[in-house]
């Protein structure tokens, strides 16, 4: 029988019984260690090099990596679980740096510990004008060791609740009888900003009501940010907080040498059995320095003068430079075997459990190697499978997502508090809940489900997400949903998804003017713009339940990038004779041809219909003839061959081509003359009102369009070419005003 | 002498001793008041007439509307110091409702309180197709009564923090003895959504931290979601959390009925003297209906069987509709009159003030009236006043912002924690701060103070900065001042600044990759995009410091709009002879002319660099002759005349328009014909480095545009027009990998 991986505890340790001195130099020089020499001359070394490589490059954040140094050691020598031979040992720890620009922390130890690429010329390159630094400002996401890419305060700890989830869930599901495939914790360190910015606070209180034990949040507690001390802005009980939102909390005094002490706390959370920990960590930002307790040790290098302080400190020659002694790598020696070791017994208990569970081991196996767990592509419903009847685009998502969510095991699907909108719940769905939880409204679950309740947390729905799908590449693939304004507070996720190229769906309903009665906070005009411009995400906006199909498979078939799905709330006329999922794969195609046009009209999403309907108007009132282009998604289209992307847009007939969409038309421009757009915020009306209202009405549109005919009649298409047309005048005053 | 103003207290209100009855319809059916029948019907009546105005429109948000009712009463009738004949009377205490969904709660009051455009009429417009209805589905700042929109979960809760830090600056700066000229009260409802949102979340820390003690949060503490119960994603426990936060805690557990403790919570609350206060009131959603307590209660209407339900559970008539008894209206009639006399009170202090204080009553008068304090146009910095050394625009526009914020007493000017980057302290600047508070690092302060340090929370500091600015209509000019990046968390609060039009100068340093070492997480390339496309929104981007001020007088003039003035981290080189202040107030203008020019180059902000030295490799090695264009703001640039706009684009010249500009291209496509630009994220370089990497380089950019001006010689210009084109391949490739 395979027993759980353990690690030699900590009981080889010392306890280091002198206390931190205040924070002021002087103090600090009087410091002298009773025990623990060997340990006292590595965080010398850690801190002396910190400084030193900072100086180099004249720049970096040195002061918190000097502070945190212990908890270096605690936390990579004696506590966690990983092997630097393979950082993508599978049940490996994770741990995360979310006050990322003390990244220097991080490459040192990946150094020290012996991974492969972090070599003592790499560490070098830190701030320098090295193209191609493995230790850029910021931990990376594709450089050996670095679990997530942080440095936007706060995304740490959600993406640590994620990759806690991940945990969680994996070993819910795969986990056997003396078999525990997926058993590993999340180690994340935090600075003070991480605990002021409010995806962070989202996370907590989420990490709290599901009881994360696998969980510990290491809180660099230097009450220092740029500006000052943190009680500048600040003063709140942290601890007491903490306890609130769920989370057990353990003190350290001494953060800055008691190696011990951190440890201690850091194996006594892992072994905990009820809740996420908060491990508040006191330490001095800069230590040794003369700058040591204050903000100047924050951003800047110290200086030749300092640096030679800090060395004298520590008892450190002031004069030599990079120096890292052979004992300092001897102390980390034993890391690399114990990793290999963890490892060899990982796969021998995974052996096992393949003889012993084939049916869950054969699932397992996929999961680990990013596999979809079933043949997705049958599970997307056929063109004829969608009824003909007018369907909001929310529920031709449901009818899409819903069997692969049901089908595919590493499908997870979560809501900000919208069940009842987004349409995201399939039959059998089991809620991601602790198992002991009874709710008020029946509605439990346990560790296995695969549906997300986010609360009203649309930052840490995504922030979180990304955590979940930085797991294990493809292991689990995150479907978030919202209303697509309210992805405007999830942006900083987003984003961060999107420069990691993690895979996700992002099901964002209610798109346009046509979400109605609840008005301009709940109408998106100008949102499009931002994830239309964003680099690597796909923002696709289908028309119908045909092309919402051809919007989710583009998304599954799009494995290094998340996409955005964006739909309607109000129902949308069908089109299976025109609307086409291979089309929408191509980012735009031909709607509705025709041979001797007079101009393309660009439907989008949800207004499609006016597309549709003022070809129409322009045939029956003004024998005007229209072909009409279906155009759900810009960085699909531009990924095609020139050719097809000048035969879509008739680019040899010289056709003047408008664009109808009620967003804010910035982008467009490259691919229409003219634009039927938004130019102001929404207004408070009944969906089919307010497009009336702002003159979204084939009687409208039609005569504005024929205006374009009829210059490029009179003056040829170069006449409206170059300066892109606005023909929404329609109630759009507020554009000029201000 | 004057005395403050002062409300009946509520020792007329007995007490209403029967408890609300479990959440089941069958034991509601029995309840029987004991006493205060009269308050027992008015609550009946409201109840029933939300019932009914959801009813008739067959949607909209009764549920929390219904279970507030008791909490109305308490605030309007019985604590709240407002004047229904005048809005916008300036001591007035304030109201939210940070869950802007329950609107027709508010709506209805206003109705009964007697605020003049709130008529019956009006009313019954709530979710109907009337354009010009003052019942939106969120509460809007345009209609009488409504002090903020709202809607966004979370966004209230911060701008009541930012309505309480106005009255307690404005108090501190104006008030003398016996003559408390601002001394109101901000009271602010949430639901459990805002509770966990993040903005939210932030927000609390900072009241706390601040002791606005003239800050009230009250809790309709439902128990239901969208989704749920509360229970399914937050089981947290909130009053120690927010007693951990800084907050004094009043539990109310029966707040459906009982008027009486609700009313008595929130006096206690406003006399408090040391901190703001949560007031946790146990509520019933859809009270009275058979889906009381249940989430099917919040976001859509009854039926009408259970209309009759909630009639006849309350004692009512369940075939009348639309019943306001007399005894209803007369219950809130003598709030009227007395908010007049408050109001003539007020007058009559402030008259006395004059006298007794000439000076200081000239300047409180200017801020009531919303006047700038001081010529702020004598304060900008003159062109010579500059040097001509190379600078970096974040360094220009403190020279320019602090002179402003030193001169003018209504500038409020903020940091999300970035005070050494961003450069706004000035000579004198006093923290705002609780007076009591003695900071670590020495930094003290008192509510007089104009310099806010909002920790590392920008969506809370742009949010808390929209309830500063709608204090009353320019008496708080508040600036912020972070990264651009992170303007990107900041995002929804931005929007909701935008949208209500309030003026605010958002100061956004280290934009582009010229950032450099701190990486793509903090390089922005997209964000731009967002808020170029933001409607009323001014993004103005300059290149020097005479552009920077620029930027600063067109943010000044802009009294209807915020702006964001977008700067360097790096120094750039100033140009005097060609940069002007005025042609930064038309959006674009001619930089550098050349009467026979073969090519039009568009330079913006920091990037200006690259196009003027373009110019000069254009000239000197391909005998090319090119016109520069510095195009800072594209919203002010499109409202000029259309022919200044062609005039600076050379449109009669057809020569082809190239801008360069480190980000992702979306929009320009309006005003040229390609674009250098970027179309991944960024990288970790110094930011020289980071330029060159990506091919920003004039030596790079030069033959790029060689051959576009020979394709333009070779084949006229309409060869290029109608197609946009990306001119800058250099590792560029990111763009069309997924």
């Amino acid at each position: 029988m395979a027993m759980a991986p353990s690690v030699t505890p900590v009981q080889t340790i010392e306890h280091l019984t002198i206390k931190t001195p205040a924070k002021c130099f002087e103090k600090m020089g009087n410091l002298k260690l009773k025990d623990g020499d060997k340990i006292e001359r590595v965080l010398a070394t850690f801190r002396v090099l910190i400084a030193d490589l900072c100086e180099q490059f004249n720049g970096g954040h040195p002061g918190s990596a000097m502070g945190m140094a212990a908890i270096g050691l605690a936390l990579f020598k004696y506590t966690m679980k990983f092997s630097p031979s393979n950082a993508q040992f599978f049940n490996r720890d994770r741990f995360l740096l979310s006050n990322g620009h003390t990244c220097l922390f991080q490459y040192t130890f990946l150094h020290l510990l012996g991974y492969k690429n972090m070599t003592w010329e790499q560490l070098k390159t830190y701030h320098s004008d090295h193209y191609d630094s493995f230790c850029p400002g910021h931990p990376e996401i594709e450089h050996e060791g670095i679990e997530v890419t942080t440095g936007p305060l706060g995304q740490g700890v959600a993406n640590a609740v994620g990759l806690a989830m991940a945990t969680k869930h994996l070993g819910a599901r795969y986990n056997r009888p003396s078999y525990p495939v997926v058993n590993n914790t999340t180690f994340c360190i935090l600075g003070d900003a991480c605990l002021q910015e409010g995806v962070a606070l989202e996370a907590i209180q989420l990490a709290g009501h599901w009881k994360l034990n696998n969980l510990v949040l290491i809180y660099d507690n230097n009450q220092i940010t740029c500006d000052g001390t943190v009680d500048l802005c600040n003063t709140e009980d942290v601890n007491k907080k903490m306890e609130a939102c769920g989370f057990d909390v353990i003190d350290i005094e001494d953060g800055c040498f008691d190696v011990y002490g951190i440890a201690e706390a850091l194996i006594k959370a892992r072994a905990s059995t009820e809740k996420p920990t908060f491990i508040n960590i006191r330490t001095i930002i800069g230590i040794g320095s003369r700058r040591a307790g204050d903000a100047l040790a924050h951003g800047v290098n110290f200086g030749a003068e300092d640096v030679g302080n800090i060395k004298r400190c520590f008892g450190m020659d002031a004069d030599a430079h990079f120096i890292i002694s052979d004992e300092t790598y001897e102390f980390f020696r034993e890391v690399k075997p114990r990793g290999i070791k963890l490892e060899e017994d990982w796969n021998a208990m995974v052996k096992e459990y393949a003889t012993k569970y084939p049916d869950v081991y054969e699932e397992f196996q996929a999961r680990v190697e990013g596999r979809m767990t079933a043949d997705w592509t049958q599970l997307i419903p056929k063109k004829e499978d969608f009824p003909t009847a007018p369907t909001a685009s929310r529920k031709s998502a449901g009818a899409v997502c819903n069997p692969l969510a049901s089908g595919l095991q590493n499908m997870m699907v979560g809501t900000a508090d919208l069940s009842p909108s987004v349409n995201m719940i399939w039959k059998g769905k089991v809620d991601f809940q602790h198992p002991d939880l009874k709710t008020g409204c029946g509605i439990n679950g346990d560790y296995t489900g695969r549906y997300i309740h986010w609360g009203i947390r649309e930052h840490a729905m995504a922030s979180i997400s990304n955590g979940l799908a930085a797991f294990s590449k493809g292991t689990i693939l995150p479907a978030t949903s919202s209303f697509f304004m309210f992805y405007i507070y999830a942006a900083p996720g987003i984003r961060m998804g999107a420069l990691q190229r993690l895979q996700q769906i992002h099901i964002a309903t209610h798109d346009s003017i046509g979400t109605g009665e609840d008005g301009p906070t709940h109408q998106p005009v100008e949102l499009a713009n931002l994830y239309r411009a964003m680099p690597n995400l796909l923002y696709i906006r289908p028309a119908d339940s045909e092309e919402t199909a051809g919007a989710f498979i583009t998304a599954l078939n799009a494995k290094n990038t998340p996409s955005m799905i964006s739909l309607s709330r109000q129902v949308l006329p069908q089109y299976p004779q025109h609307s086409s999922r291979d089309g929408v794969q191509r980012g735009a195609y031909v709607f509705i041809d025709e041979p001797a046009a007079d101009v393309t009209l660009i439907g989008v999403g949800a207004e499609m219909k006016f597309a549709v309907d003022t070809r129409r108007v322009l045939a029956a009132k003004y024998n005007i003839k229209a072909r009409v282009v279906s155009f759900p998604c810009q960085r699909v289209f531009d990924k095609q061959p020139v050719d097809y992307r000048r035969k879509v847009l008739a680019w040899d007939s010289k056709l003047p081509r408008v664009v109808i969409e009620a967003y804010s038309p910035q982008g467009w421009e490259r691919y229409a003359d003219a634009g039927y757009s938004m130019h102001r915020f929404g207004h408070s009306l009944p969906g089919a009102v307010a497009y009336k209202y702002f003159g979204f009405d084939e009687e409208v549109i039609a005569p504005r369009v024929v205006e374009i005919v009829e210059l490029v009649r009179k003056h040829g298409i170069e006449s409206i070419r170059g300066e892109f047309r606005d023909l929404n005048e329609t109630r759009q005053q507020g554009h000029y005003e201000y």
